[in-house]
């Protein structure tokens, strides 16, 4: 942050405001404070004949690669509305019966993402424009070498596990980097 | 916002970018699209010997009625920690034993609300800079005309249903504006 958005002074300090205890941008000539806060990313893992809908990045970061349906919550939808949406906008598919499935934190990131058990009733599903390829994949399918990001796996573990127990239930847990960088996957 | 934050350009233009499908700010100056995304709200219902850490708040909007510890998660923290860290500031009080138990959705002010069930062990609670009071409550002796917002209601009353059954279960649901503003809970 360069200029105050409100009085478009140029002498942003980044500072601890008063009676705060974190580090804020801080307009020294119009006393404005702007927070940031952690995004929430939605989506689904939505099955159709127990084949899981998978996208095929078209952009970046990590385009080519395989991922589920999900993208950043807009303002004023629910959760569940976003998870729908993204499911709808990356790979036009109509999802259903969305039930919560697993909640994860990536601090690193400062995000929260949020996943939805879903059906996909009609098994329609086609590229929209954030993928250059849709398909529901069987479990032994999946291209596990070849997966956007480790929470990806994750998700598809915690599904297939839960569904050889017959049983699905909610997770949580974190995904942390240590100081090598290297991602550890915590399941609370 | 009046200003480009990037540029400090004061023609900041309301509209739909390229490719996007929803009103943002954007600078047609130097081309930056600012996104605003729903922001979580963390905070705890906690028990001390069956009775409930509840806080009068100091602070606008609602001041001096009563709430359960809660607030904006930052940047760089697990909803944990930030519903952790808002019941130490709130009410000085160390929870453990967290456990997801509400995802409301409050789409009408963009917020997705996110409570723990947890434990206050040694029962040990003051007022934090955001609070007037602190109290553990009896079920029977919550101030239930007097609290600050529908959600907290809400989350009461689920906590000491499930309780009466003997089985805490995880909750989702949304809180409503309809058109005459007055408010609805659906629990999905």
């Amino acid at each position: 942050m360069k200029f105050c958005s409100c009085c478009g002074s140029s002498d942003i300090e980044y500072k601890i405001p008063e009676g705060d205890n974190r580090l804020r941008h801080c307009c020294p000539r119009c006393d404005a404070i702007f927070y940031e806060n952690p995004k929430i990313i939605a989506g689904c893992i939505a099955q159709w004949q127990g084949k899981i809908l998978m996208c095929k990045r078209a952009i970046q970061p990590r385009c080519g690669t395989w991922t589920l349906p999900a993208g950043f919550m807009e303002n004023h939808e629910t959760i569940q509305e976003a998870a729908a949406r993204e499911t709808f906008e990356e790979a036009t598919a109509r999802s259903s019966n969305l039930e919560l499935f697993a909640v994860y934190n990536l601090p690193h990131i400062s995000q929260v993402y949020i996943i939805f058990k879903a059906d996909i009733e009609d098994g329609k599903a086609s590229s929209g424009i954030e993928s250059l390829e849709t398909e529901f994949f069987d479990e032994q399918d999946i291209p596990w070498s070849d997966l956007s990001f480790p929470i990806i796996n994750e998700t598809l573990d915690l599904y297939f596990e839960d569904r050889k127990r017959g049983n699905f239930s909610m997770h949580t847990g974190e995904m942390m980097h240590d100081h090598e960088r290297a991602i550890q996957i915590v399941r609370y």
